[in-house]
């Protein structure tokens, strides 16, 4: 039994080689790290690693998380530039007793000492995005301009259950500003025992449900993946709803230690990968309802 | 109804001024603020705030949280240099829509906007400590040195519930390292309709069972606040056993909105203070009994 599910149509072509990876039996953090490091290197894909978002001050900002739910072990770094492969230095971190979470520029320290490859994160392209943003003043951040946060999450043959994700944050956020991605319980969390779950969207809302650790608590307590999905976002839109607010842009997706998945949105369409025996799906979320793209589709996605 | 609780024997002064403004019918926020700056800015209380324990490179590194129980909103800074109250920054973050959470230079360019009082807040003793501790090499890390962080939970009049938190970290931290304490529901959470929860001692540790979020969502399941901490507290400290581990330094506190408190820790005896109507009352758990600390036995407590 191996299983992979990733946020978004970007994650599909690496999903595919870390699908391969897994029915080979590779380790479930080695397909999370293929999925995703091919997803930093990618230049056109501007959401994460290489060509990502810049900040206000048009630095590209990196946040990346890896966790081991066999261990319950986590590694993060928040607010780093330069470094290639954001979700190598979470990995490396995440073996660490102490010291697993490192903000700015202790994370690119880290980074250089452990020998992992460092480069300018900026290209002509984000350049570009960021130059035209200045020129438009009081500019409404919002996540999903493009598409979002990689987020990852694969089982293996032998039980091991592993989280990653991989963002530039928010566009033209302020200088520091962290999202929910490299916060463990907000936007990760795994535990071999009852599932993983990640999320992506506006950070700001997402952790204050905490709504990873929410999703894998309810399948600790008896749920599907898809029903704790479900339960944590409907419970969470309903408290924002009462405080008088919209149901923000909110995505997140689960993985049960017996191969089945989950998915839910607070968006009109969240499309997203799902690996296992039976190949690689394009999948999606729309309007509730959990189904396969079809070929007509495909082009039509964020 | 108003109470407050907070960590350590060191906010039995702070808690007391913080418990009678709320006596007077301050909010809740406005409490723990009083509480937290004066634990920061005291000199000799050196694991928060002014004269805080340095980093490995000799910096004071501050982390500090804020959430509000009512609209579910948080403000943290992380790895800061140079903030005299962070928990003043942590507040001022929790009322926006975006950029809620900054690290490093962006927390600080945010202080400095906003107007906060900057200061150096290495005294000769912080130096001190580091400078002894350099000349021991391969000392082992651990939290309860002395103290540490110090998170306070206050109830008002009107039900406003609010968590706070600040620390300079675990000692000789490497550079950039976030602890717990600036982590949405793994070092606080405060969710009005059900309780607020706070945790103290390894970050690292706590962070992977998302305690002060377990806490509450027991609490929302119908536990008192004493029930929650310790079955999200054993459940845990089980798991880590059950990994090879010890049960590691822990200790978490929790208040539910009818003023009722709990505590629980991996320690012998954890101290902290509760106000409430019936005054201030320095408390402690040990041996797994919350028990109040008679006047013989409060020199003796960490």
């Amino acid at each position: 039994m191996h299983a992979i599910i990733a946020t978004w149509k970007m994650s599909y072509p690496s999903v595919c080689d870390a699908q391969h990876l897994l029915q080979e039996g590779a380790a479930a953090g080695d397909a999370v790290v293929e999925a995703i490091t091919q997803i930093e290197d990618d230049p056109t894909l501007n959401s994460v690693g290489y060509g990502g978002l810049p900040d206000r001050d048009g630095h590209v900002m990196l946040d990346a998380a890896y966790m081991d739910g066999q261990t319950l072990r986590c590694g993060a770094i928040m607010s780093a530039e330069g470094i290639r492969n954001p979700i190598l230095a979470a990995r490396k971190l995440c073996g660490r007793e102490s010291n697993c979470v490192l903000a700015g520029r202790g994370a690119e320290l880290f980074a250089i000492e452990e020998g992992l490859p460092m480069r300018d994160m900026c290209t002509h392209a984000s350049m570009q995005h960021w130059r035209e943003a200045i020129r438009m003043e009081h500019r409404k951040l919002s996540a999903y301009r493009d598409h979002d946060t990689v987020c990852v999450l694969a089982l293996d043959e032998d039980g091991g259950l592993v989280a990653g994700t991989s963002t530039s944050g928010l566009f033209m956020k302020a200088p520091g500003r962290v999202g929910d991605s490299p916060l463990i319980g907000s936007g990760y969390y795994a535990d071999a025992r009852y599932g993983a779950a990640a999320a992506t969207g506006v950070g700001e809302e997402i952790m204050r449900g905490c709504l990873s650790y929410e999703i894998v608590s309810l399948m600790k307590r008896g749920a599907s993946a898809q029903q704790a999905c479900e339960e944590a976002m409907n419970d969470f839109v309903s408290r924002k709803l009462e405080l008088g607010e919209d149901a923000g842009s909110m995505s997140v997706i689960a993985l049960a230690p017996d191969g089945t998945f989950g998915a839910a949105t607070t968006l009109d369409v969240f499309p997203f990968t799902v690996g296992n025996e039976s190949g690689v799906h394009l999948c999606a979320v729309k309007n509730g309802v959990v189904t396969e793209v079809t070929e007509e589709e495909v082009a039509k996605l964020p």
